[in-house]
């Protein structure tokens, strides 16, 4: 199908070295030609090469930038369009002033995602690989970023197209039973029969969804609560975190490290730690986060690192800490471990009840190490398994999933209370649906639309 | 030249389609090539093509990103070395991922600018178009990234040139002379035609200087600022000048607008406004932002712009504000003017002496036209020039301009007093190095690196 042409600044926005405008769409080469003066025409090049020259304004003969463009014609493109890279200089004036000029022309300034959305309309990609493509331009560490890459190079579709085969080949098998009763050499399609292989399919997506946990944590970070009495050394654990590891999104120059929420890269792990900046506060107003915000903070963790002071006895508000946490998995930190202990380990031990306990000290860097691994077991029970293997981590791709799941479990329940076949057939069909909204064979045109409003602008 | 290989990511830092991990030197092919898994290989690549493929990790085989990689080989390149740029998805964690894979090989971070340098040390670009790709980047308005270009494209470069052939051609005669008075076919230069030379090479120098101060202007801002009584609209005028005009830093996102300093573009001048931040700040503020934090302010203001309040009459603070300005250039706002007027406009234009007086509305945006024509026409008396003139806005260039007309004065009043012509000689040789420190052709390696390290990384 034949679109209109559209441009957008498909570069990070800010002062940079490179910068570039990216055209996409039937008029892209013509377009960009007419403001290209180089040694030869673009409409001439041949595609994937790569042509110095000037974009010249054709009103005022100025030049504008120096540029390199890049001439790709389709179909071998992202978007199976012919594609144009403009590549500025970079700053913000020249390339918006590049942008200008394109837009003068018979060009639409493309919305957020839209030349991935026409990756995936023109059937480059499936919806699930468009999906992937923003998850690896926001992934946080490197294992969440092999995961939308694996995910990207289709694993997770060939999973589900392998999923929907399997429904469709129950769903082939019930047909012929129901429409042509008579053919001796058709796989006569029992209740029985139908329950074990709807049962087999169950399995198999039931191994999918075990790596939901994990692929969910991996792709939206794990949400991690500092918790503890004043002075007991919150701060300096922050502090440890976020230089010890690979900090994520406080590195980028320009972000505001005033933040709510950052994010530290634990063994592959992204921890998000709320609450940051009541942490790094002025000590009058850490003094201030006592058990009431605590529990305000508890309620939306997934982990929680509890801090108390091994160079003094338990108190009373330590003691209300424990039973704020409750089941949420903790780690209990017996910090200043490095002066002499006063606490007792035992009711510590106690009152952690199966939550691991650890000895640290911010000023001799002691159990840090410890902590980290104890972090990454809370995810991985077994560390190798987190490169081999493909992850759900979209949440929409978990709901389809388990909404299959439980339409599977309709039918596999009619089966075994001896119902009719043909009666399975239609729960059947809804799981392979169901799945099919996760690759976007069967998804409406106000999903698809929303779903690419996420991603930015100029991918 | 040959030196070794470099990269760096050479988009800006952030979350966006596209990020380049950039590569230059003799083995960025080779490289490149090592991680690249493609149909063929790069290294049969012909030069300015560009290839799909994924990046792997050599050691885990595990794909990290993909790509699409422009393989540009020497001499017709941006460094004229073989350059490779590595087009990945975007999202800082793959790009980062993409360029610790390739500085695993036998490759270096390159240092910020050395791109650029090597363009230079190479004999792509000479120091004044080096300058200009940086100022390029930087620029504030459309106007500053004319100048820019114009002198990317060489044309400082050109003029600079032109006045040193100008001086190599007297000190050719004068040596003639010197050397072999027995030519009778050489022109005999006496210290008159010494002088006259000198003096046209000076009045070109002069031309080229007399561009200086619009330049400088173009490229840095004009420090401008806005002072006035409380209550008497200066946060709304500084709130108009920023929404009408097209604000320029505060628009990049991600950027802080809790700047002191913020830039708005008048016609094409990139005004400068300082402590824009105590003008934003709460009303209890701005109250105490009197006649000594104005002078704190006017101090280094190279453009005032006054607010007195029409409707009440003239106040002894206003009346010292008037006195405190003095000679810099201002403009006077009788603001309120939708309001009766109860200023003698005699006295406010007796006080502004030779200051244009202007009436002004915030509520109504009265006067604001005014007030932005009176604004360009301190900078350009007449608009056209803005774009044609070459324009000297590099501060470095200004005073070795500066330096080498104060060497040829010397040698014109050596001339001029009568002196043996040997004597002028010796100034008019330092003049011609002077100009040749801007195109770099006598320069030090210790400024060489100065002036790169100023730049960003990647370029």
């Amino acid at each position: 199908m034949d679109y209109d042409t559209i441009a957008a600044i498909s570069t990070p926005i800010g002062e940079g070295a490179i910068s570039i405008v990216r055209l996409s769409g039937p008029k892209a080469v013509m377009i960009a030609d007419s403001l290209f003066h180089g040694s030869r025409s673009l409409s001439e090049a041949a595609s994937h090469t790569i042509h110095y020259g000037k974009i010249v304004d054709p009103e005022t003969q100025q030049t504008v930038e120096e540029v390199m463009v890049s001439v790709m014609r389709k179909p071998k493109t992202f978007t199976r369009e012919d594609v144009v890279e403009i590549n500025c200089h970079g700053g913000l004036t020249s390339v918006s002033r590049v942008l200008e000029l394109v837009l003068n022309q018979d060009v639409r300034l493309a919305e957020p995602g839209e030349f991935t959305k026409r990756a995936f309309l023109n059937g480059r990609i499936d919806l699930s690989q468009a999906e992937a493509v923003m998850d690896l331009i926001r992934a946080k560490t490197d294992q969440a970023m092999n995961v939308a890459m694996s995910q990207m190079e289709g694993k997770l579709s060939a999973l589900v197209r392998e999923l929907r085969q399997q429904l469709l080949d129950i769903l082939a098998a019930v047909e012929v039973n129901i429409d042509y009763p008579e053919y001796d050499d058709a796989e006569v399609m029992t209740s029985q029969t139908l329950y074990d292989k709807a049962l087999g399919v169950r399995r198999h997506l039931d191994r999918v969804l075990s790596t939901a946990r994990q692929g969910k944590i991996l792709r939206e970070g794990l949400s991690t609560v500092i918790v503890g009495r004043p002075n007991v050394g919150k701060s300096s654990l922050l502090n440890q975190l976020v230089h010890e590891s690979k900090a994520i999104v406080t590195d980028v120059p320009g972000t505001t490290r005033d933040v709510i929420e950052e994010y530290v890269n634990i063994r592959g792990v992204p921890l998000k730690l709320v609450d940051t900046a009541g942490i790094r506060d002025t000590d009058d107003r850490v003094e201030k986060i006592g058990v009431s915000r605590s529990k305000q903070l508890l309620k939306s963790a997934e982990l929680v690192l509890l801090l108390i002071n091994g160079h003094e006895p338990l108190t009373d508000e330590d003691r209300a800490l424990f039973r704020l946490i409750g089941d949420t998995p903790t780690v209990v930190l017996i910090n200043k471990a490095d002066l002499s202990l006063k606490i007792s380990i035992d009711e510590v031990k106690r009152l952690s009840g199966s939550h691991p306990v650890l000895q640290t000290s911010m000023i001799d860097e002691k159990g840090l190490d410890e902590l980290e691994k104890t972090v990454a077991s809370f995810i991985f029970s077994d560390q190798a398994s987190a490169n081999s293997e493909t992850y759900v981590s979209n949440t929409r791709h978990i709901a389809l999933l388990k909404q299959a799941r439980s339409a599977l479990d309709d039918a596999i329940n009619a089966a075994d209370q001896g119902m009719p076949v043909d009666m399975a057939q239609i729960d059947i069909k809804r799981a392979w649906e169901l799945l099919g909204e996760i690759i976007g064979d069967t998804v409406s045109d106000r999903l698809i639309n929303e779903l690419f409003s996420k991603f930015c602008l100029g991918k």
